[in-house]
């Protein structure tokens, strides 16, 4: 049971690395509970309780809302991510919920080649069961630095 | 079943890059089928449907061709890379094949210690079972830049 | 049996990388066994079968001394570590020993949030059994290039 558990964690988190690299931005709400908060933050602001995400979603609806402003708004250098996700650890809570902590390495390529880390950090999420879908996605980001293209999700 | 489905996988997966890590290249024609293909491809050419790999090989006696060929002509700097494999999706389709997804990362490390992130994307294969072979590795870069010593599997 | 074998060295393997991550660098001891070995080294002295460790450690309580030290003479720059563990093969040799092997790269994020991957290399471990502690780790590390730094553990 535990087992399954870990892999089908594993799995979400897999699904939804290759959707995001695969620039599938429509398909990221539906990874989420309908109500579901998705937030990055910066690890600096996490550790002294200061409530200033980069970025803060709440329900599917608004994460739809996003993602169509980025589409329209797309005056960005063509790019690709390439998510890498690691040292996943999961605890079962009840049988509702799941929680999920892990690593993970965004790498990004800019259209002439270029490839840069673009962001580090953890993964610390709620998940909801059995559905497996993110009741809350919390990314926190090592670097205190970000540039506007964080405006797309991790 | 499932679970151990992905655990050979990932296993598979994670002796392939070992041994690529440790420079063990005559090992590498025995990951594969007798007549398994090997291609390296940019995400660009996949998306517009061209077919000019980077490298290709079709069965492991071409595959051998290729190890020697190297080492022959290895004019190369010293380097070691290291390879991070991440996100494995694994899929059974029938009782002879499973396919995969997985993101990987390849570092590269000169001889004067200067270490860079030398590759990123996606390895998209077809496997073998129960062998556990790959029947197809195709290996699909995000970045369109290559330099030549891609001459050397991924 | 082999499955939960694997998964619980994965897990090992994650609680160590998120503990180093966090800074808890105090319940870095607790990850090995009352004489456990640490030891850091470069591939290219490893070959050589050169016994000249970046960093040695014998048993928990120099591992304390170590970490006390650290502590002490704190005069880095602050920073941040992300560890990206990855291709994972455990071997069961004994009911009272595991052995591993896994690849993995550190991220390094200074103050001013500039990130750069700071090492690779491989984790070659010799595991507890049933206590999933530590008995030996050896981190080689494929650049030959240290800063000081490396006085943290890896």
């Amino acid at each position: 049971m535990e087992l399954e558990l870990q892999l089908a964690v594993e799995r979400l988190h897999a699904q939804y690395a290759h959707a995001l690299d695969a620039d599938q931005l429509e398909d990221w709400p539906n990874f989420f509970t309908e109500n579901g908060r998705y937030r990055i933050a910066t690890a600096e602001n996490e550790e002294r309780g200061l409530p200033l995400p980069v970025l803060y979603c709440e329900g599917r609806g608004m994460m739809r809302d996003r993602i169509q402003s980025l589409r329209h708004a797309n005056i960005y250098e063509p790019q690709r991510y390439r998510h890498i996700v690691s040292a996943v650890l999961v605890e079962k809570i009840s049988a509702r919920e799941a929680r999920s902590s892990a690593n993970f390495l965004v790498i990004r390529i800019m259209q002439d080649g270029a490839t840069v880390v673009f962001a580090s950090g953890r993964f610390v999420d709620r998940i909801a069961l059995p559905e497996m879908k993110y009741d809350e996605r919390v990314v926190i980001c090592d670097s205190r630095r970000f540039d506007t293209l964080l405006a797309i999700p991790l």
